[in-house]
């Protein structure tokens, strides 16, 4: 058995092509060619934990991977969210390797299938990128998005001004030009391509605020109580695209629009689907489209199995 | 985080007192002091993974067991069962230790439940032990009846002579006076103590087969599929007792007795409800009593924690 370490992992993470191989791993689990069963979790007093797992049919390998989350630890001086994924042959059986990621692949990934969704569902012209939340998602986000769009402009929002700050002088250091905002109606007002990651319960964003011609991937919403789009956004969408179908009618954004009865069950596509070519996705440029993430196991496969494959290459 | 290697829990395994240790597992399980998510399943084209995980409140630890049958692996030289255990802060998350155990506190700790159901519910004189099985946990379940009983006297079941062979030297050289046997009716007409091994999916064990003031502990089956116990065994029964209620309502014996409604779920009694005084088991020593044993994570929490205690004392 393999133990790969956190560091190991920050130095090979840049050099792998992660789009290519988790729209690989959206294709073939929308295809039907995956074994992806229920998210587990375990709810505890100071904190909780998540299992995602799964298969890819016919690869050598499957995967079990491990993310928590303990809101106390920031004042132990200890990060919120921890994890680890475990790979494993899919012929024996045996444990192959221990990736130590620390939760850094899990934040890679999501990142990730939001470049995706931009990729597929973006207008053409991105003018501003808006940013929702300061937090490392919100970085990811960002960085992420540059092989997709060239748009340099952006638009942060948050509610602490020195959070904000710390963001504007991050970015900027890294080419951005950015502008920050506490007044959520901006974002909308100014861009047209949107990603939200905050933990917020209470949506932020509401339909009055969207553009025609706008996408916005929501990531931070993966539980069946988090919420940063009102449902009036699903409403009026011409194109609502879950990461899973039958995961989104449980969780996210997709959850709370069906619960609240302003869309349906046949008005959700699914981005493997918009991959393949099977499904459409944005048909003009003045659709409003939406990605929901709430984060399937094909995406951890996918990029337990760049590290481990890329190591065993070096 | 300490990774602990098969070899250093072999050494380790026979200086701990699993017994109390897994006692006092079914007992905080039964008085609802733990939080056990349903059991998590991937199946895969040539083998199978189970994942049991869950935390006893208040511990300062929870576990993630992850359990594989891969059956191909016997013509490779592998062995067809795997495994591994992670033991967590319940107060930060982290990853504390990995037991790298490949299956063998799987194997331990369902041993230890047979002996801990005997311990509560078998007749106060034992004739002969009865094992049906001639396999790992035929060995296991027979060495850690030791400290229950002294009876030395044993009939084995199976179906294939040169394994029923090996097991009687085996058992010979360790004390056992060991008859062998390919009739499971021999097993009924010797036996009132009797544990039963196998992965059968008919029924080897009929009620006409066991005499009264037998106790049965039923281990193999923990699938909906494997069957040991003829449903009129439990029909029979004066006293049926689950590892867990819930479980077993899904899998093993009793889900057979109540899909075949010769019994229903006011009939079920939990072990950790016996353990603690709260249920009767055996009334009298006429009594035919059962235990389904389908393995609950409160087992693996117990034994990860008792392996990991003692190293860190070492």
């Amino acid at each position: 058995m393999q133990l790969i370490s956190r560091e190991e992992i920050e130095q090979i993470l840049p050099t792998l092509d992660l789009m290519s191989d988790i729209e690989a791993g959206f294709a073939a689990f929308s295809k039907g060619r995956s074994n992806i069963p229920p998210v587990g979790e375990l709810v505890m007093e100071k904190g909780e934990v998540h299992i995602k797992y799964g298969a890819i049919t016919g690869d050598p390998y499957y995967v079990i991977k491990i993310a928590s989350g303990f809101y106390g630890n920031v004042e132990l001086g200890l990060p919120s969210s921890n994890g680890l994924m475990l790979l494993f042959s899919q012929t024996t059986g045996e444990l192959l390797a221990t990736l130590l990621d620390e939760g850094i692949l899990t934040d890679a990934r999501t990142a990730v299938a939001g470049a995706i969704a931009a990729k597929h569902l973006a207008p053409s012209n991105i003018e501003c990128i808006g940013i929702v939340g300061t937090g490392m998602q919100a970085r990811l986000q960002l960085q992420y998005l540059a092989p997709v769009t060239k748009c340099k402009k952006v638009m942060v929002w948050g509610r602490n001004p020195e959070r904000l700050k710390r963001y504007q002088t991050e970015m900027t250091a890294l080419g951005y030009e950015v502008a920050t905002t506490q007044e959520a109606a901006d974002i909308g007002a100014n861009c047209n391509l949107i990603v939200t990651t905050t933990i917020a319960e209470t949506p932020i964003l509401r339909a009055d605020h969207i553009r025609p011609g706008t996408h916005i991937s929501a990531v931070g919403s993966d539980t069946p109580h988090k919420q940063e789009l009102d449902e009036s956004i699903l409403a009026k969408a011409d194109c609502v695209v879950a990461d899973s179908i039958e995961q989104c009618a449980l969780r996210g954004e997709i959850f709370k629009a069906l619960e609240a009865q302003v869309i349906t069950s046949n008005d959700v596509k699914e981005l493997g689907n918009i991959i393949i070519g099977q499904t459409k996705g944005r048909e003009n440029e003045t659709d409003i489209t939406i990605f929901d993430s709430t984060g399937v196991a094909v995406q951890d496969i996918q990029i337990a199995l760049a590290v481990y494959e890329k190591l065993a290459k070096s």
